[in-house]
């Protein structure tokens, strides 16, 4: 679905979008294309959402095994990529254990896409030659030290001192730049910029 | 322009192409997208192709402000995303030093979905938590050791064997499951699985 931006869903997404029978949502499946679907299509939202309850995963394996089985063309609509940290690949080997064909179609990642609409590459010649992906909402894992790999902390916001302090206890510059996305392409897109020393000096 | 497959451009992307007065693509762009732009359009191919030069960086810069400056709606299509490895930041501090107005449209990366081409998730639970991007055809940077790490190496058939010697000497097992994906997405799409240790064995 991408990073809830109704135009970076791809072409090959909407095509499979256009002959469901059942769609299944979750809380960043992007709204607009949700809502232009035809009331012929069954929407299924299975998302999490401030103040209720989600379905867990193993009911959303059994969700999309019983629908396909019913006989209906089933697509699983999952905000960014299916395969960066969208469990994308539980879901696959549910259906595939059941005999179900599965296409996966990857997305534009919210990981990629969120720094771009803060005007951020990833990679860029002289400064960042690589770059690492990890959750920001546990103990940070292992990550290159070096200032010249950029280190992208998703759902990041809520440990963000903590991880600016591992950061620099690992060997990262407390001058290193850092950009805080939130709600990336969003009408209320915010983006606060300073060094991890800053934020390390915030929590302290 | 994604990683080769015409169904994988988003929309945004097929918006600004139907608006576009002048289209620079290169060598890795999806070809049916630029077979299928109205004659009308003007198509720069500055690519490298094997055997025959590539217009340069500075050229390719130097013809967007140009193109631009004449009035004229310029799209640069690229493939994968622009900000990984794609060298769109050079292009659009260039474009923004003219003063000329640049929209990013983030694509969908080689780094995520090639994998995906070959059934792979970068994360998955129990499996993977995180995941680092670099190019393997220059000696490889410091990436994570830790076998709940996926390392993608971009452009890395060619160095293959000396990556994998210098994975393992950094401390990933030699057990490290490993698949070579070429091609990713395209008919003659190929996948090679294997170890680490298959692979430096290969080499010695």
């Amino acid at each position: 679905g991408g990073p809830g931006s109704d135009g970076l869903l791809t072409r090959r997404a909407h095509e499979l979008l256009a002959a469901a029978d059942v769609v299944v949502v979750d809380r960043l499946a992007p709204r607009g294309v949700v809502d232009a679907l035809p009331a012929s299509v069954r929407v299924v939202d299975v998302g999490k959402a401030p103040g209720r309850h989600a379905v867990p995963q193993d009911g959303i394996n059994d969700l999309l095994v019983e629908e396909a089985l019913a006989g209906h063309a089933v697509v699983r609509l999952k905000g960014g990529d299916p395969y960066v940290f969208g469990r994308g690949g539980e879901e696959r080997l549910a259906c595939e254990a059941r005999g179900i064909a599965v296409e996966v179609v990857p997305g534009v990642t919210s990981a990629v896409s969120v720094p771009a609409a803060a005007g951020i590459p990833l990679t860029h010649r002289g400064v960042a030659r690589g770059f690492t992906v990890v959750t920001g909402h546990d103990e940070l894992p292992s990550v290159p030290a070096g200032s010249d790999h950029t280190v992208v902390l998703l759902m990041g916001v809520v440990r963000l001192a903590g991880s600016a302090e591992a950061l620099v206890a690992r060997g990262r510059s407390a001058s290193c730049p850092v950009a805080v996305v939130e709600r990336g392409f969003l009408p209320d897109q915010r983006v606060t910029l300073g060094t991890l020393g800053d934020i390390a000096a915030v929590a302290a």
